[in-house]
């Protein structure tokens, strides 16, 4: 058989090796399919596909110990989202990505706590209860936080600015599943944008701001892991982060509050702001479990 | 409007700003749908959509100065010469994937001269004619051979072992549009398999090889430039080249002659084996030539 435009698919999909792990043929299969699609789509010249080819070179070539270039990539194509969302469960509170800043271990602190080891914004509290899909306390479950800072940092990005594990926290749930802390205000914040995939959301128009949020890993035993967002109800860009994270479950007020009696409970300042959230855990599967 | 599986798609396309150069915004919204298509279709987990990025990175890294293996990526997966077909035109010998060897400037040579400068393998005469599509000669045509050595290396390959410009020549066609060489039958050879591709094709049960073949650039005033190979028709791998290059019109016998007095007249010893081809270049549309 010749090799033609009509032929070149199948001429790939027949180059396989009967007996071929049957996964890795169907992610292959498809992703070959999915790509001449493409190209006898959108019909590439020559040169064009060559620039396609040295930009993806480019996005491997920025990737080192502390840059993952082909995430950020995949981030801003609203891959990485779209893979995290086919993979959410229908029970219990949504999931998004992990993001690149869960490079270092929070410190174990009690609830109440402040993580903003700055103190130089606006007091905050955070309040969350983990629950089970019935409303049921999940004491001792342990949720991770972190964050950046009011100027959009996070505390490895500014070793010299900020304290280890600031914006940092692992908080381990009471009897009623309440872990409580105290926090600045995260600002919004752009990724990365001195590499291949900057220039592209340049290229595009794009801007390369998320919305202001707070990470969450949420777990407990015999329940699913949850890795998620709080994202702050009035930041900016809500409506358009640049790596399609948000997720309207997500979205979280938090309220102005200056009654002093509240803060006095709290131990802050008046006016001082307020988020409370439910986080919902999923019960593992039998299969899970096993 | 929420980000889900089905929303996913829009919101990426949505996020590009109006104004944006039309045709970047067609190459980008194609890929996009293809990809999240794909996505949909396959529904990696998060585990495997990790270990495609890490592939992708280490694809990336493994480019430098003398290797591209993005472009060998590519080439495995059809779409190198996918491109190359939706580029190629109705008239005139059929294009082929340059490849990744014509690194250096090939020596002027007249015709007759040999091309094999290490000497060691069978003669074999190779007889071009360069025409235009209605079978006129197109003297001064200038033809530009590269091949690897009976052994599967070209020179660049093999500094310690073959002079610097074996299986090379830069011909002119005479008034009849004539160029020949002497020259050895090349081998069949592997692409390179120590890299991320090499152990894609491995994981696939794909073998690295590809046909025998001479390289081939054939240009003139006023034609389009071809780039090309021409097959040996017998060579190993003839129907699986690991790179989709083959194309039927490109497959030339390499017949094998006993006679003495064609051997005299070519300058070679019997047997000796012969190919001829007809090189048919496309005269510029009168856009391509202004
Ligand atoms: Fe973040
Ligand atoms: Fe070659």
């Amino acid at each position: 058989m010749d090799f033609t435009e009509q032929t070149a698919t199948a001429a790939v999909r027949d180059s396989i090796a009967p007996g071929t792990e049957p996964r890795l043929t169907e992610l292959f299969v498809g992703l070959v399919d999915h790509l001449h699609a493409y190209v006898r789509e959108v019909r590439p010249t020559v040169a064009e596909w060559a620039v396609a080819v040295d930009f993806l070179t480019a996005v491997g070539q920025k990737c080192d110990d502390t840059r993952q270039e082909f995430v950020l990539l995949s981030d801003v194509l609203g891959i990485s989202m779209l893979v995290e969302t086919i993979n959410g469960q229908e029970v219990g509170t949504e999931s998004t990505v992990l993001g690149p800043f869960h490079m270092t271990e929070s410190p174990r602190r009690a609830s109440g706590d402040s993580i903003d080891l700055l103190e130089g914004g606006r007091d905050c509290v955070v309040e969350l209860r983990v629950l089970d899909p019935d409303g049921a306390p999940l004491p001792g479950a342990v949720v991770d936080i972190w964050q950046c800072s009011a100027d959009g940092f996070y505390d490895v990005q500014q070793p010299d600015v900020q304290p280890p594990g600031n914006g940092r926290g692992l908080f381990e749930a009471d009897d009623d599943g309440h872990v409580w802390f105290r926090t600045v205000v995260p600002s919004h914040y752009p990724i990365p944008v001195d590499g291949p995939v900057g220039g592209l959301l340049g290229s595009l128009g794009r801007h390369p701001y998320r919305p202001a949020h707070i990470h969450v890993i949420a777990t407990t035993e015999g329940h699913r892991e949850l890795i998620t967002h709080l994202f702050v109800a009035d930041s900016e860009h809500i409506d358009s982060d640049a790596v399609f994270a948000v997720k309207k479950s997500l979205i979280v007020d938090f309220d102005e509050l200056d009654d002093p009696r509240a803060a006095q409970r709290y131990g802050v300042d008046v006016p001082f702001r307020r988020a409370r959230y439910d986080i919902v855990l999923n019960p593992l599967s039998a299969g899970e479990a096993a």
